[in-house]
């Protein structure tokens, strides 16, 4: 251990232009520098209700059961799942990318029968296919991941809503990537629990995961409250349904202390809190259409500059989502090579791939605080400089200027 | 929602006295406040090698898997439990508590066998009598907190590890509300995992919490690796092992991420780890035994002033936490009232308690950052004149003058 155990904190200023972490929002660091509250102060609990509020536009809905779990993104997969499925309950997983299979393993953990709807990747499944799986299947909950990072790729959503109430079944979306940059019509399309990350199009750091959950919902969730002995109250019964199988992913508990009830469960991460209010306040603040076009915009200009590079896109350009662009690593380029170069020149992070991916595509972000034209312009011409280095012809300049061409369209 | 969506962030600044959170040291705001980075940029993982080697220390451990768990303290409690214990497996309970109960009510998710050694609340379990239980039970893992600050208590762990050893059980420590606060010797005690938080002693905020790992311990949970289906590498064999119950809190696969491996799972939580890593550096900046002595001093103070206003301390003085003291409400005092005039007229904040203990004592704090003379004596001489506007009859100024007393011998 160094004398001055290894300093004070002092990361590189280093532009995240991967599938995120990005950037955080400085007004979102800024929130998370104030002191903390005891966790059933008033003016805590206020915050807590202001949360509520600001997250109900950002996930489109009127839910009252919309809030945070204290966790990565991931933490509220699992929540959500664990408290809608019991043991043996069937999960039809609309699969498209990576994120598709950590459903299927999340739902395999918990004890559920496991369907699995899936499309090569870079598609997405049609929504005729996903109606003939509810009738086949019959499953309890259906489960999607809105834009699957590992492939880029936007599943559609209009009409699953319906499609699940009509056979009886709970949807469910992960939103981790999307929520806060492409447009999440939770109440419109009528799913049942959302969940984000502050990580991505949000600005903020992961570590506290918004949740937004349907009354209809609610009710299968809170039939199956079964209250700690330490904290047993009079007035909480316990409900008829099949205790779910965690304490920390009890949603039927964090409601209870998310709710006037104030039932004490975990001790609620105040600073990440903070940080997620803020996150909203920017996200609202912006407006969400003038935030989605944003987006949109970037995304346009990253695919226009690779193209203009002479690079191809991966997937599909129908689907693809507005966040998160995959470029094919040319044949005789070596991606690593190019990411180690963009780091230590540029000070730039572009993503990497996973699973059948791995070495054939890089991801280019455009999310949140990074979502910027300028970022997205000094990317593609430090990606020029970059691939030049390493032996790929393009032709100077013509990233760049296809995307200044793709902002001033 | 209001135009300015609320408005900044801005909590009133109030002296938090009660069982935690405390007030965050000004220092660990600050190193939260710097940006992020990808979660495998070289600095990132230079940061995550970094913690591992601030919280073995403060551990009293030289265990390699020393690392961080993104969630509340009783996200760690989760991760351990679940990632030791399969469905069918005995678990020995230690249970003095309300947190003995959480430990009850995790292990019965996780459909382990559950046999309980408890004692009244307010008391601890001689060791003789966990022999004597282990003995009986043949436990797969014992599992004890260390101080549960709804009776104020700290059970004596040493010897517990080796009792486990011989009997071919793990053993689990809770010690979220004692780390960095009184002595934690993982080693010398023999434990296998332990587990703490950030809000108690070491005066950040929830959220983040650190956990250590025996080998021995690792050992038998890397037997259980099942590694995500999106991420499967050739050089990762799954183990032979029963699959763990939960993807966030498969402690293989945290493990995995925390090595040189690098596995992606969770995306780590950047503004967490920064502050853990902050709150550590403070911690031994100040040096560990200075640090416990800083806190018994505050404990001593805080009792004996609460003794010299004629109250009475809950519980067996043999066993105190040395950072919450339980305080018997006097007979006809509203306690409530009590806390809402410290809070209205002081801005301090001092706990309730749970369950049995329910309006029956107040739970006073002196923690981490505020575990400090001027803040002990602060809240006495608030809780006198509080006490003196709720009708109870105490001598002017003997509880400030008696912690001072405490101070001085």
């Amino acid at each position: 251990m160094p004398p001055d155990l290894f300093g004070e904190i002092d990361p590189p200023h280093r532009l995240l232009m991967g599938p995120g972490p990005v950037n955080a929002h400085p007004r979102v660091l800024r929130a998370m520098s104030a002191d903390l509250l005891g966790q059933f102060d008033p003016e805590m609990t206020g915050y807590m209700e202001q949360v509520m509020a600001l997250y109900r536009p950002i996930f489109g809905t009127q839910n009252r059961w919309t809030f945070l779990i204290d966790g990565t993104a991931r933490a509220a997969i699992e929540a959500s799942l664990v408290s809608l499925l019991a043991p043996g309950d069937t999960l039809l997983v609309v699969d498209f990318g990576r994120f598709g299979l950590l459903l299927r393993e999340i739902g395999e953990r918990i004890g559920a029968k496991i369907e699995m709807l899936s499309v090569p990747w870079g598609e997405t499944v049609p929504m005729d296919r996903i109606a003939a799986a509810i009738e086949r299947v019959a499953p309890k909950v259906v489960a999607s991941v809105h834009g699957d990072t590992s492939t880029t790729m936007a599943q559609p959503l209009e009409g699953l809503g319906a499609l699940c109430r009509a056979a009886g079944a709970y949807s469910y979306v992960d939103a981790t990537a999307t929520l806060g940059g492409m447009a999440i019509e939770t109440d419109k399309w009528g799913i049942d629990v959302v969940t984000g990350g502050l990580q991505k199009c949000l600005g903020g750091p992961s570590g506290s995961a918004p949740i937004t959950i349907s009354d209809r919902a609610a009710a299968h969730i809170l039939a199956r409250r079964h209250v700690e002995r330490g904290i047993a109250r009079d007035d909480l019964a316990n409900g008829a349904g099949s205790r779910i199988g965690s304490n920390y992913f009890d949603l039927a508990m964090v409601m209870d202390y998310w709710s006037e009830k104030r039932l004490n469960h975990h001790t609620e991460a105040t600073t990440m809190l903070y940080g997620a209010r803020e996150c909203a306040r920017v996200a609202l603040g912006e407006g969400l259409e003038a935030r989605f076009a944003r987006h949109a915009a970037a995304g346009r200009a990253v695919t226009a500059g690779a193209r203009g590079l002479g690079l191809t896109v991966y997937g599909d350009d129908r689907f693809r989502m507005t966040n998160v662009t995959g470029i094919v690593i040319p044949e005789g380029v070596d991606g690593e090579a190019v990411r180690r170069r963009m780091r230590d020149d540029f000070e730039i992070e572009i993503g990497t791939a996973f699973g059948p991916l791995t070495g054939k595509v890089w991801r280019i972000g455009a999310m949140g605080y990074n979502a910027m034209k300028h970022k997205v312009l000094i990317t593609l011409g430090a990606l020029e400089a970059v691939l030049r280095a390493e032996g790929f012809a393009c032709e100077a300049g013509a990233g760049v200027d296809a995307a200044l061409r793709s902002y001033e369209a």
